[in-house]
């Protein structure tokens, strides 16, 4: 298949529809004052072809994709023993709310809500790592040298009200072993991480290649076989915030989103996705995102399903 | 691959197991006296091969097994109009609540819970179709005659006090169109249909097969392949009650589960599969059956992530 | 004191409001066709005294007034036993919501929710009396005979989904003792009482006189004074739906209201009185009854804070 | 009647209970060090006359009755318009639930569960007011010095997790104006005020007396006759966390009560009662306080109902 032509088409498609559907994040600066107009889509295949089209190559704030790196890291290293803090099923509410949390005693559903990517950050800490190994992880993914974005960093510090809730609800559980401040520390600078749609779709293939680097060569394995299906399997249950459901149905892929307009997506065994725009819909996720995907899965009958 | 061999080798496996975990169903007395050592698996391939081990020829209670033919029924006729009374997404909560429908204003969140399926029930009588219908469908779809348990529908119909104010609710809302007596009783006889494992796994056998009918030959195509595959999603996302991410998480396929202790599972393009055991786990899914799934994912490898 | 004077006062000063705030209801046709431009007030002191202004002599729907009816009967033959099957706490939730039902498995929060007065029918038929008992006692409490309104109750029992869904979901949690019809026709019959305001100042006598009958004489006690001031301390708590603590902190009496748009108030030890005007504000109560009893307190002092 | 008799009876009568009912409430260690072996009670009336048994001396932690006399200050300067950003009915949940605070987007019910007395404090921070205000008030009306006790004041603050998630989850809603950390500095203070049971029943004593000052002579009012009757029906209706519905229907006194095991009684126009106790049931109030009240409100016939 000649990738190159199909997401070239998709771009050429979704050209008119730009800024006219849904509205960019707009809880802090740095966010809202992102160029709505903005498009980009790229991906790479199992054997390391890539394609590629618009604003590929500008980065984004990556925000909730981030969970993905984070949830990696502590995976390879806890193992199962990761879910004895965090559930594994689609929550059934919007990504930030507590109602669930005090029925379920501080145990977040998934590690994908809000409340999940914290717990997730405690368990980092507890293994000794932190914000900039997080940071190192993801670079060393895309093999590209990435940064925080301070003033992201600083802005979700500042408003970070309900994260702030969220992790001292927990904390009142027991559910946390470190300090709040410590923990959303991690977290809040995990979400600041400025990506291009090539370095994600470069450091999620990991995920279509059964847990071996996304870059092969020389380097190990990132996880094993077994854990690369199953975080496949928690994006397409979890990874859309509350339209998880409404993903599986109308794309049928895995896919991580973030609101910072990002979204990866895994066709496994076969390709790994990234596709941005930052105007988002009702439920949070990239509009013309979500578009991209439909076409993408229809043109190339790719899909899990 | 040697499918008999797969299938009698997880028999033997689980045969120690059998009345060692779990519980049967015991709220209507038909199914409370099922004897809980047995065990059926069965499958058949997109190609027509057929395998299957144990009392797979033992026809059991299919429960909410049901719900996915009567959901091919109304969404081989309505189309995406279904969706306007029915949503596509993860419940979260107990396949029974009304908390959810309290909150979504009559709204069930998917097909598969209980109150979805009252509602598919209630489209399925504005469409002209009943009870009838559904079953005539089920045994058009695995090649031979099968029927309701009388005893199982009387016994529901008895018992049904969480269908009644589920149904009630909804009407309440304005969200049924038919009387609560009459969509219930489409609801009760079809959850009463009895069928085996081999009749199981046929009649699914269009959700491998982009929608055709599952014996191939000459007959139309049940659904078509968007269809399908939007069926095999909402099974990957809904399917198993609350343990639909556990499910997707362990064994990586769509699956329909029955509180009979059936389970239906697709291998898109590929197979379909039915496993039955009637103790069930403290999530309603058959606790033998889930794991019958797992080793099966196991030892073939097969899984859509 | 002059009541008379007191209650002339109210009714010239709220006459302009009438027809001006809030709705009749609307969900059966017998209720939606009341005329909106009327108000009744009538009020009966411990010794006997009467006074009343505006139509306190037409009969209307008392609706959930009559919840104080049936509480009475069931308590007076069985005391604090009825307490194992309803709570008295406050709801926190609207009157007809499911969602507390359900975490707290089917025991309703109080005897004057929907939930719970169906359970004190249920009662009542456990005690072998029936929807004429309930007529009964109260006609016996005003001294007149007072009927069901037919219409009403039909209308009630053809439209009352969201008590078939009460009634039923307490039966799931076997809660209930009778079948669902009869424990509904009893309440839905008790609902379709037709009284004036005379006729239900009077009949609430018992609980500004400790329980004794309230048109004195020969007449045994209706209820003991403990019972009595705890039906008090229910209706300031849970009387006036999601309102209770609106009315408790502007009004400061007992209140039990209906959505025929009725109210009956408590001045323990002193006098009840009942104010009548079907238009109904948001929370269910008569927007001007609720002025009236306002302006009551106000000008007589009568709290019980 | 002679209360210092009554009073007597009551501390004779509970002495063999001590110890055998409830818990020391044990989250920090100044509360659970707290020998449980201890009874204190006294009244005062409104002319003054008082009377008190047990260790009526001993100072404890007021905790959740400091609500009172931030609530008193806030509405004595804000008078309606507090009631802008607090709710006035009972919660329906416990006294910490964040639930109710999502439904309602960051509004609490009432001002005596914590995130209403959250909110509270932040409007006396918003009239220049802070935690020394709120110990000055409380002394200026009980007319002796008291003292914040500094190792709670930290213990709680160390601790106080449930009440930071509170806290910032109104600020997330927009609906706290000043600094997280600002407003709990003056919660947690105001919680750990010590006082004797004789200084709350002196301090209270507005409520009983149409908001004039409890000890009389050249002092302004408290606050208005209007204002005191409201605050007895919000402590009638919310006063006792989730246990409201039950003092009410077995003391029917307005009550406000604390996790140090004191609880504040209003009978309205007659007398203000504190006791105290430390254990605690499992509704959060003082077990044997509660068993006081009873004998207190039997023995007198003192009710408002």
């Amino acid at each position: 298949m000649n990738y190159q032509t199909v997401l070239d088409d998709i771009a050429n498609r979704l050209a008119p529809l730009l800024g006219t559907e849904g509205r960019v994040a707009d809880y802090i600066p740095a966010l809202a004052r992102v160029p709505v107009r903005q498009f980009g889509i790229a991906l790479r295949t199992r054997d390391g072809v890539e394609a590629a089209a618009g604003d590929f190559d500008t980065p984004f704030s990556i925000q909730s994709i981030s969970k993905l790196f984070s949830l990696t890291l502590a995976l390879r290293r806890l193992d199962d023993a990761l879910w004895q803090r965090i559930g594994r099923e689609p929550s059934g509410n919007p990504f930030n709310s507590l109602v669930q949390l005090e029925t379920e005693h501080g145990v977040p559903r998934n590690p994908f809500i809000n409340a999940g990517a914290i717990a997730v950050a405690d368990r980092l800490l507890a293994l000794g790592l932190g914000k900039h190994d997080v940071l190192a992880f993801a670079g060393h993914l895309c093999g590209e040298a990435i940064a925080f974005d301070a003033e992201v960093a600083a802005s979700e510090a500042a408003t970070g009200f309900r994260n702030l809730a969220l992790a001292n609800f927990m904390k009142s559980f027991g559910k946390l072993d470190h300090a709040v401040a410590d923990v959303l520390d991690v977290y809040f600078h995990q979400c600041s991480i400025a990506m291009t749609c090539r370095q994600l779709a470069r450091a999620a293939g990991y995920l279509c290649r059964d847990g071996a680097h996304p870059l092969g060569g020389g380097f190990d394995a990132v996880i094993n076989e077994r854990q690369a299906r199953r975080i496949n399997a928690l994006m397409l249950t979890c990874g859309t915030y509350d339209a998880a459901g409404e993903f599986a149905f109308c794309i049928g892929l895995p896919c991580k989103s973030g609101v910072g307009g990002g979204i990866v997506a895994v066709v496994p065994d076969t390709l790994t996705l990234c596709v941005w725009s930052p105007a988002l819909d009702a439920t949070g996720n990239s509009a013309i995102g979500r578009r991209a995907l439909e076409l993408f899965t229809a043109q190339t009958g790719l899909s899990v399903f």
